[in-house]
């Protein structure tokens, strides 16, 4: 195990009915703006529910935040932000939602071009303003984590930043509000809370068994319990337990002291910029991918994979090897998100231009090893074609 | 899974030569007070290496907290700080002296009479100094949770608090440090650890599937770390699992929304309240007598610890079940911490002082049930004379 710092301070109220809580969560006495998508809580009772919740606070609004929000839009929540002096922000949505809440409270307080925040990373943040959340979608697990991803429309440029500043200070997680969701989504969040895992896991070996088997905990929560999600989108239990493992799957924990693969994000991030693919359809594309080009280096891994997760024992190694990748695949179209290009009308010059975007923008040493470049990128698109 | 709040904020500074960020963790300013124990710290390089990461600071050292910290001790501290007007407080040590440090940190801001938080319980607590620790046992998670067991000397009552006031603000774990602890101090921190998760786990099914596999895990990783913490006392890596496994055995995340069972820990604390054996030793005692008795009860769980832990799966269920509850049994044996009284000279006069000393304070509904009475402990206990 290498060594590490680990703190994450954000509280979290689980549980149906947990929305009432805001009311002692929200500091008394600060103005707060509420930002939210496009709009579902106002059909799914969430809205109401948050705004009685917060009867004694004084409330404004700002809605529109999009599926990978804007830059755009964000800097509009930031004027309004500053304009009426707002103490507190509370995101009542979904990831999109919550990350681009986490820019607008470093942004607001940033003296210099806010654009800094995300072309120079999180270190410029040297404070924020406090705010909270109300988790309407398990996926992202930007709940309780400290990062966030933009995107500049004009430029389609997708960027990130991290900052021990943009913890949300409370989430609410109310397992009960997830159950309005479309399929579409509920399959997203399921192998977007996969792919974390895997990226914090599939590496080498580090001689770190609890994060290992946390990691292999939450692998076999979500494929144990993902699929019943959209065979039973009743079950409240089910949707509880999609929550929590895809809050835990990127809370840091499991990222403690090994080494880290983000290839899967990195190269997903482009398929996503260039043709407009949720983020998870991208990343069940490209992981089965990776899994199979790298296969050499990350050999020891992906045979506790094999063994741990899916109770592959018998045959060789390889064998194991090819049917773990197998069944990673199956799982993501078992969770209705496509795992080929051609399922998205997308053809080989989908990944030349994926690659050219990559280099272009230096991407070229991803990976545990620094060592997946255009031409593995090139390898790990075409499996999936 | 039932409905929960989780609000862990202590930082971790986790590795070998961690105790270094001390410089920069310790408030600059603050007149700190050093507390430690018996002295052992001075022996294998912690105070040095504390000391020299202080050297910009004011360090007052009180030593001698004793195990199963005196309240009568605490206070000479508790007086200390006041006098002094103490701004920071520094635990080095194991558990007790982190569960001491919380009760300092509480009781010299609070009013009223010190003994208050422990008859009436962390509620009454309404603010705590802030303190720190370097820890160099691993065993009763203090170092990341808000709770604390302190022993009047005079009366020989042990009790415990919890309040949100008395998380440590860091905590810094060298596993390093660890290497010269003594093969009695080991086994004893790897059953203790053990048996927290246990406490947490093994209850009954509550639909908490990432709960159950994070406590499995960190059972799968003692019983294959504990004894080569034992047979390999200089590999640092196994000292490291052992570490984390500790800490997050009992920092309140594998708890959240399911159900517990403190009841070995409460009637092992009479054990060590009558005839002095170490904590852990009363635990390796207790448990398997509770798993025999309470076996009904607990049949789910059992035969899922059996299988997932122990990997039994052949036989029919009640003797998967007797061989779960005889493995257990042994892994403590082989960390050389002994299951039955008679190894301790005791016989069954002690059950009866144990059983009178538990109806005495009122202990008589443990149990995630609260079914475990004077009768079922004494069962419990005589299947471990």
């Amino acid at each position: 195990m290498q060594n590490f710092e680990f703190h994450n301070p954000t509280r979290i109220l689980f549980g149906q009915g947990q929305i009432a809580a805001l009311a002692k969560q929200v500091p008394a006495g600060a103005k707060v703006l509420m930002l939210y998508g496009g709009g579902s809580i106002k059909s799914n009772g969430v809205y109401d529910e948050v705004k009685a919740a917060l009867s004694g606070h004084t409330v404004l609004e700002f809605g529109g935040i999009e599926p990978n929000p804007h830059y755009e839009t964000l800097m509009q929540a930031v004027e309004l932000v500053r304009r009426e002096q707002v103490g507190f922000l509370l995101a009542v949505g979904g990831g999109s939602v919550i990350d681009g809440t986490k820019f607008i409270a470093a942004a607001a307080l940033y003296q210099g071009e806010a654009w800094d925040i995300l072309s120079k990373g999180g270190k410029v943040i040297q404070s924020a303003l406090p705010f909270g959340s109300v988790l309407t979608l398990p996926a992202t697990g930007s709940e309780m984590n400290s990062a966030s991803v933009i995107t500049r429309h004009a430029t389609q440029e997708k960027r990130g930043f991290m900052s021990r500043h943009v913890y949300p200070v409370f989430s609410v997680l109310d397992p009960a509000k997830t159950l309005t969701l479309p399929a579409r989504q509920v399959g997203n969040g399921v192998v977007d809370a996969f792919v974390h895992v895997m990226e914090q896991y599939l590496t080498y070996p580090a001689q770190a068994p609890v994060q290992d088997r946390y990691a292999e905990g939450l692998l076999l929560t979500l494929i144990e319990e993902g699929p019943q999600a959209l065979s039973r989108p009743d079950d409240l239990a089910v949707r509880a337990n999609v929550m929590w493992s895809a809050t835990m799957a990127l809370n840091g924990l499991i990222g403690v002291g090994v080494p880290q693969d983000w290839s899967t994000h990195m190269i997903g991030h482009e398929l996503t910029a260039l043709y407009g693919l949720d983020h998870a359809q991208t990343l069940a594309v490209v992981l089965p991918g990776i899994m199979q080009v790298k296969r050499d280096a990350k050999r020891a891994k992906l045979l506790q994979y094999a063994e741990r997760v899916w109770g592959l024992r018998d045959g060789n190694e390889d064998s194991r090897i090819d049917a773990a990748i197998a069944a990673t695949r199956n799982f993501f179209e078992q969770m209705a998100v496509p795992t080929r290009l051609s399922a998205y009308g997308l053809d080989a010059s989908a990944i030349d231009a994926v690659v050219n975007a990559l280099e272009a923008a230096g991407s070229v040493h991803l990976g545990e090893h620094h060592d997946i470049d255009g031409n593995a990128t090139r390898a790990a698109l075409t499996l999936s074609l």
